[in-house]
């Protein structure tokens, strides 16, 4: 289970909402991005970024000089979402209309990873998620490569998972107005791959 | 133009970075939902949600009861970004894989929009982005569901918007690695709809 804090505890829509720790896994495995939320200069910054897992923790890269990166690095405290989109779901009332999705919000402290040999693990993990298939043919980071790349490591502890599912949910009074309703899935879908022609 | 501000200054990969208002807009109209950040008792939140817009204007809609509604409606500092995910970039090496998306990241202060009618101007706008074949049809919002429905508006003024296309950019010595590479497409798509059984 994920951990209930101050800022992960539900509001409203509660049946919407779990602390399954399972099922957050299963979306930060699914979504190939999140976004990492920080506070600069004491304003809120939203930025979206690649993510990836091993166990209980979740791994960001970026380059030494980009601000979010220090930022994680630094241990200040982040807000990390990741978002699956599922369906348009068109009620017969516009009231009604709603979203089928699954989210994660999680909070921390992230850190930074140096050592070159966790580095070159946590980045195999990375290439095993985003190209599965072609993950032991390409060249492998050499050690100029990972020492170019900022490592940094979330323990996946603080968060919640919120999940719509299912068809609209319109009044009993509006169940005859004349007009299609139900859910349009929606699924980030491949296209056919283009070549290099380099 | 967007405005350029302390946290809409470019850091690095300046190439890819831009402050065109139409891009923004064009970005903003295509993702149907956004994540926004705000700041809750010291810490960065990051929650998943509808947006549409009408000129230079973002609306955003919850319940009263929501954290973050009531912290829109409060005038605080956000931080609103919408991400489009366009494709996986295969390089021959693991250090060049990246992403191709576009993204828009806008900072400001939202407010709470209270009058009936501006409010059944905005979510009919809302009706049109999420269903405009059925936007005519559906059975329109009463008194009672407006008033129950917090509208909050942000004028699109600072941020900034962020794009990468193309195919992958591998290191001459890499070329000739035996490896497909190039760029898988991904697009969010809908899939064959499923009418309500009710």
């Amino acid at each position: 289970m994920l951990k209930q804090g101050a800022h992960s505890t539900p509001h409203r829509k509660v049946d919407r909402v779990s602390l399954d720790r399972a099922a957050a896994y299963e979306i930060l495995d699914e979504a190939l991005i999140c976004h990492v939320g920080f506070i600069a200069d004491g304003s809120p910054v939203v930025i979206p970024t690649i993510h990836w897992r091993i166990g209980d923790r979740l791994y960001f890269h970026g380059s030494h000089g980009s601000r979010m990166g220090q930022t994680m690095a630094a241990g200040h405290a982040i807000c990390v979402t990741a978002t699956l989109l599922d369906g348009l779901v068109l009620a017969r009332s516009a009231f009604h209309h709603s979203m089928n999705f699954r989210s994660v919000v999680l909070f921390g402290k992230a850190w930074e990873i140096d050592d070159p040999s966790d580095k070159a693990i946590a980045f195999d993990a990375l290439m095993a998620k985003m190209t599965p298939d072609r993950c032991t043919a390409i060249r492998p980071a050499n050690a100029r490569e990972l020492a170019t790349t900022k490592l940094v490591a979330l323990t996946i502890d603080e968060g919640s998972v919120k999940v719509r599912r299912g068809p609209p949910i319109d009044s009993a009074e509006d169940i005859a107005w004349p007009v299609w309703a139900g859910v349009v899935p929606l699924a980030l879908t491949p296209g056919t791959p283009v070549a290099d022609k380099a």
